[in-house]
């Protein structure tokens, strides 16, 4: 969650004037999103999300995650999808930064998915990675192998100030994974960040997949593994397999997992689990208390990597 | 701005099985209110806002701010109104904490407001006054001249961290109110906080007060004089001279100054002065990263009370 930027009602209002959307009624900032400042607008035509992108998102990547959120709202996937401008913009300018309108999506985000969650947010990541198929523009994952290694190479001297023996995991798991990452998997559009935050539900059933800013060009099936890690572990970090196994079911559902995609599972869920915990303990270890967001703990995804490390095969989730 | 608990949507849904307000739709943290945390909430009955009442606001106290929010409602204030729970209840418990349903009122805060938006304020303050005359609970005003003191002996050894000369404005300031402060000047509900941020506005004129948690049983020539503190200074802690004249008249339309409370007004603008600047040093020398809120410049407040050390009359404020 996060709100870097103030924004004062004039600014809005020479924002909107760029917008057919109506008179603003109500302008809040919302705890919601971790890369960008996000506000609730009410408009006499509608509610929407007025999302300005700080630094860490790159403008130039914003015709992806704004074409994409396009692209995937007009191919049956309930996302926010981009309000464009009069002049047919897909974003704007504020307090000097890029900014974009959103449309508003009802529901609500679950702390403690149950395993028919997870079976909903298996079948939805599924439908996510259908419904991209036919985007055309191309993302790589800035958070990849190589990613990583640079990521870990800033924080692993004071990895051990977080937990004792967390810069051996994360430098023996480099290592590993170096070797055995598996190439090449079947690839398209992924979410990459698809946590129960970003899942929102009404009554049981999926209404919305919102915070598409880690979106990019990778594997499925890292995806999934991303989903293992992020809705199939309790409250201890102990993984639940009868969650695992509904995601996995209802993945497979619609869309099929190759042999090679099932064989990798267990590697891409350590990628995945190093992958959390790095950027958690950036965050923590470079944590601004003037950007209004609460860093997670990474000792969590360090839990999980040590149960992924253990893991001989995908059975072992449920599959 | 304040999200300091998360609350689950488990813990939502029972808390809103006391209420007869419908179904959630939609449940988001807003960074709104400093004491607590705020939550915006879409059910299909209507927009609420839920808070979440953390340790600054003392549970006994919350009979009178709930009460009083209802008594100002059913009084011609537009300010959020309790909604009460199906056994009668004004407020709930939620994670452990007090909890209480308000209406959510539409407008929007300005950064920036002219001196029509200053008249607007004064007149909204003089008619809150008015309202609160037959309200029967009681409140004394926790930040007087005795709070001002203790909250100064915690910190006026580190103020000269802050800014250099702070610690001896502070303590020459404190004694010189004790000598000369106004007793006793006609008193009874005054909101004490009534910066820009908590005045809505629509079209230009108040749509909405909110954030009563300051509220009390005090002089009304001191709510004024936190407003000319809170509205009439520019960017650079110049005070407006037409700011304070529009407030002044505004209020005096609807409630007449006696001549004490006109030749109090500088004493009580210095008090009003160094209330912000106390709690604001205080929440700067102890801030905690973890509350999601932006501590504000007490520096502000040091100009602000330097000039009305300066101010002879009430003349100088526009009056």
């Amino acid at each position: 969650m996060a709100v870097y930027s103030d924004v004062s009602i004039d600014d809005l209002r020479r924002f909107l004037n760029d917008y057919d959307v109506g008179t603003p009624l109500s302008f809040k900032g919302i705890a919601e999103g971790v890369e960008n400042s996000n506000f609730f607008l009410q408009t006499d035509q509608g509610a929407f999300i007025l999302t300005l992108y700080e630094k860490r998102v790159r403008e130039a990547d914003l015709p992806f995650f704004l074409g994409l959120m396009e692209h995937l709202s007009s191919h049956g996937i309930a996302c926010p999808q981009p309000v464009r401008r009069i002049d047919g913009a897909q974003s704007g300018s504020l307090n000097g930064r890029p900014a974009a309108l959103l449309t508003y999506l009802n529901g609500l985000s679950l702390r403690s998915p149950d395993a028919d969650h997870c079976a909903a947010a298996g079948a939805a990541l599924a439908a996510l990675h259908e419904a991209g198929f036919e985007f055309d523009l191309y993302r790589p994952n800035a958070l990849d192998l190589d990613g990583w290694r640079e990521l870990a190479t800033s924080i692993v001297d004071r990895a051990d100030t977080v937990q004792s023996g967390l810069r051996d995991l994360i430098e023996t798991t480099l290592n590993d994974l170096a070797e055995q990452w598996p190439h090449p998997l079947p690839s398209g559009i992924i979410h990459a960040d698809l946590f129960p935050d970003n899942v929102l539900f009404m009554n049981s059933e999926v209404s919305g997949l919102i915070d598409f800013y880690f979106a990019c060009n990778d594997a499925f099936a890292y995806d999934l593994a991303v989903l293992l890690n992020a809705w199939c572990f309790d409250d201890t970090n102990t993984f639940d397999k009868e969650k695992g196994k509904n995601l996995l079911a209802a993945y497979r559902k619609h869309r099929e997992l190759s042999d090679t995609e099932i064989s990798a599972l267990p590697v891409l869920a350590r990628g995945a689990a190093l992958r959390f915990l790095l950027t958690r303990l950036y965050d923590l270890l470079n944590h601004d208390p003037m950007a209004l967001v609460r860093p997670k703990d990474p000792r969590d995804f360090a839990d999980r990597l040590r149960f992924h490390r253990k893991v001989k095969s995908a059975t072992e989730y449920g599959l």
